[in-house]
């Protein structure tokens, strides 16, 4: 219902000066709550990691926190499908072995990047995250296909209160 | 909180008498409250769907509740990225003119196929979730990643009581 009032607002997609706009100065993403695993946390905790807070993926992290790798629901049903017997004891790092290797790496971002870049990004990767890093790759966060398309839908009514 | 308690009861991925389970069987998907759109649907009540509900894609029926498409998230970041300017008036039907043609179409279940045919498809198409249909195709229900995941952590809760 609320989203219908919304409608009266917004009719065009974001002009071309939003667009250029930083992730930075447009404030979306989620970054003070992000959720990462490290390399030997188990299949068992990262599934219930993706249910409790509903993500449908998480960065892998070494113990400083800089970005190795990317864990998805996707890669979770990959591993059921390709192994008749999964212990779900098994440890992310054994997880990331099943998976058909993916030469291109994790798909990130920087901060200062505008809009436009960004979805090219996305589109081009087929990925529907970027991870956000800092410049010596540590994650700060976390852009999701939701959070470009809530705040767009959601802009008018930030600007108008 | 309540998922750490279940880490108790669940260690291994479901056996294979489970994986050889029906949809209908295991009840795991959603059937109730489906939404979809039509061809003639416009991006922005899309925009606003996806928002309100927190799904990631939208079955596209005719006017017989027959699919005849599957519009994402993902396409709608594709459609921005492509135009230098998006009227969100426009139709699903002129979005889906831009979207680069996916040739194995719109991928499906039926309620009496097992998990484990399941997994493989979503596998092979390398999709996030699988529109189930009746035998005319009509779409009675959505199984995606989450469902499948969600109902693997909680099942042992669910045998419980
Ligand atoms: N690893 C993560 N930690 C915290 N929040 C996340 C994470 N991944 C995604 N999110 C946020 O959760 C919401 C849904 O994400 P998704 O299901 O991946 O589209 C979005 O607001 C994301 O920014
Ligand atoms: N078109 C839809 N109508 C109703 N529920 C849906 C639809 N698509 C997905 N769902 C459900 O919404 C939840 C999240 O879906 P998803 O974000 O696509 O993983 C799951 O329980 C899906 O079964």
């Amino acid at each position: 219902r609320v989203l219908r009032f919304l409608y009266l607002y917004i009719h065009d997609w974001p002009q071309p000066s939003f667009m250029l706009k930083t992730l930075e100065e447009l404030n979306v993403g989620t970054y003070d709550t992000i959720q990462t695993i490290q390399e030997d946390t188990s299949v068992i905790d990262v599934l219930g990691t993706f249910v409790k807070y509903r993500i449908s993926a998480l960065p892998v992290v070494d113990k400083n926190n800089k970005i190795m790798n990317i864990y998805s629901k996707f890669d979770v049903i990959g591993l059921a499908a390709e192994k008749t017997y999964t212990n779900l004891n098994m440890t992310i790092r054994e997880a990331l072995s099943y998976r058909k290797e993916r030469l291109e790496g994790v798909a990130k971002c920087y901060k200062e990047e505008t809009l436009a870049v960004i979805l090219e990004r996305i589109v081009k990767a087929e990925v529907h995250r970027l991870v956000v890093v800092d410049k010596d790759e540590h994650v700060i966060g976390v852009l999701s296909l939701s959070d470009i398309l809530s705040y767009i839908v959601l802009r008018p009514l930030r600007e108008k209160t």
